[in-house]
C-alpha cells in the first residue's frame, strides 16, 4: 500500500489542493520529529496531551504510568487522533489578512492497543527510542522486567492518514503590491545543538554515537 | 488573580511538583511560541487541530473560514482544550527506562465566544497577528469589511490553566552510573532565520522594523 485511502476521516476539505495521502510522504512529516499531540474523551470532554512517540511501519509506539488517564481513554476509543506538525515559516502579507503561515501537518486515525508481553513491550520501546534518535537503543541498559513492569506501552496502528503541506509563497490582492507595506517570510527552524555529557559521567565514557549523529543531522536542516 | 485555581480539570495529576498555576509563568510559555492545538468533538470522536493563535490578557483568539469544521465545534462545546508545549532537551540515560525530555507545557480550559461586529473582529485579528510578530499590525493593511466579513473570529477565555516545566537534569538508577553508556542531553531550540523579502516588493520599501525585531529576538533564544 502507497496511499491511505481518503475516507471521511482522514479527507482534506479545506485547501484540499494541498492534501497529501502518499505514506512515504506521510512518514516522513512524522520521522522528522518525536513530539505528537494526541486527542482522547474524558468525562465527555475533548483533551489533547502533547507526548514523545515512535514511528515503526504503520505503527505509532507510546508509553506511560499505568496511572495516566490518557493511556487508559485511548485503549477505550474505538478511534484515536494524533497530529503531528511541523511550523516552517510565518508569512507576512501586505495586507492582514493575507498573513499565514508556511507549514507540515499530518492527521492520523489509528487503534490503540496495549502492548502486555515483555516482549512485545520491549519491540515497542525499542522503536520509540530509536524513533527519537536512532541507534540510541544499542547505547543503553535495555529496560529490565521490573521496569517493563512499570511502563505502559501502546501500539497505535495507523488506519487512516493525511498530510498538508503548505510551503507556497505569500499572495497579496493585486492591488495591494503598490502598498508600501514591506511584505516576506520569516523562516523558522528546529535544531539540535551539541550534546551536553551529562555531570556525572563516568571518566573515559567517549560520545554517544547516536547522539553526536542526531546532533550532526539536525544541525543544519534547514 | 496571580494564580489559576487548580480545578478537576487543570489540577496537574501527574508530576505534580512540576506543576504551574502561576499566570505570569503560563504567559510566559503561551507567548513564546504561535502554534496551539486544539481539542474538540466532532460526531462522538475527539480531533485535535493545530492553529495559529493570539494572546492578550487572559483570552486567546484564533481564526478561520466559516466552513472551517473545529471552529463550528468550538463554538458549540461547553468548554474548549488548548495544548501549548515546547520541547526543550532530549535526556539521554544510561538505561532505556530513564530515557526522558525537558519540555515547557501549558493545558488551558477555555470558553470559546464568537467575535461578531466588525470592531471585535478587528481587535480579535490584532491580538493574533501582534502575538505572532509583536507590533506587525501597524505595519500592513488593515482588514476591510469584505475580508472581515469572510473571517470567523473566535475568542477563547481562559478559564483554568496549568503548566508543567521539566528542565531537571537526567536522572539514572544508582547502580547504572557504573555502567560504560554515555549519558547527556541534546537542547533542542526553534529560532527564526534571517527575513526573506517577497519577490514582489515594491522597490525601495524598506523592510519590516517588527520582523527584524522578531529574528533578532528569536535568533538566539537559547
Amino acid at each position: 500500500m502507497k496511499e491511505y485511502h481518503p475516507s471521511s476521516n482522514n479527507k482534506v476539505k479545506r485547501g484540499s489542493k494541498r492534501a497529501i495521502y502518499d505514506i512515504a510522504q506521510i512518514n516522513e512529516i512524522l520521522d522528522s520529529t518525536s513530539l505528537c499531540y494526541i486527542a482522547f474523551t474524558f468525562e465527555g470532554l475533548a483533551l489533547v496531551q502533547p507526548i514523545s512517540f515512535g514511528r515503526k511501519d504503520n505503527v505509532l509506539y507510546i508509553h506511560g504510568s499505568y496511572q495516566n488517564r490518557m493511556t487508559e481513554c485511548i485503549l477505550n476509543a474505538d478511534k484515536v487522533t494524533i497530529s503531528v506538525t511541523h511550523l516552517d515559516a510565518l508569512l507576512l502579507a501586505r495586507s492582514a489578512f493575507h498573513h499565514s503561515v508556511n507549514y507540515r501537518s499530518v492527521i492520523i486515525f489509528g487503534k490503540a492497543r496495549e502492548l502486555k508481553s515483555n516482549e512485545e513491550k520491549r519491540v515497542g520501546l525499542k522503536a520509540l527510542i530509536n524513533h527519537v534518535v536512532p541507534n540510541r537503543w544499542d547505547e543503553c541498559r535495555p529496560p529490565n522486567n521490573n521496569e517493563l513492569k512499570a511502563t505502559r506501552v501502546i501500539a497505535i496502528e495507523i488506519i487512516e492518514a493525511s498530510a498538508k503541506i503548505s510551503s507556497s509563497p505569500l499572495n497579496d490582492n493585486k492591488e495591494d503590491y503598490e502598498l508600501n507595506y514591506w511584505a516576506g517570510k520569516i523562516p523558522i527552524v528546529t535544531k539540535a545543538l551539541h550534546p551536553v555529557a551529562d555531570g556525572k559521567l563516568k571518566q573515559g565514557v567517549k560520545m554517544s554515537k547516536s547522539a553526536l549523529e542526531y546532533y550532526r543531522k539536525n544541525i543544519d536542516n534547514i
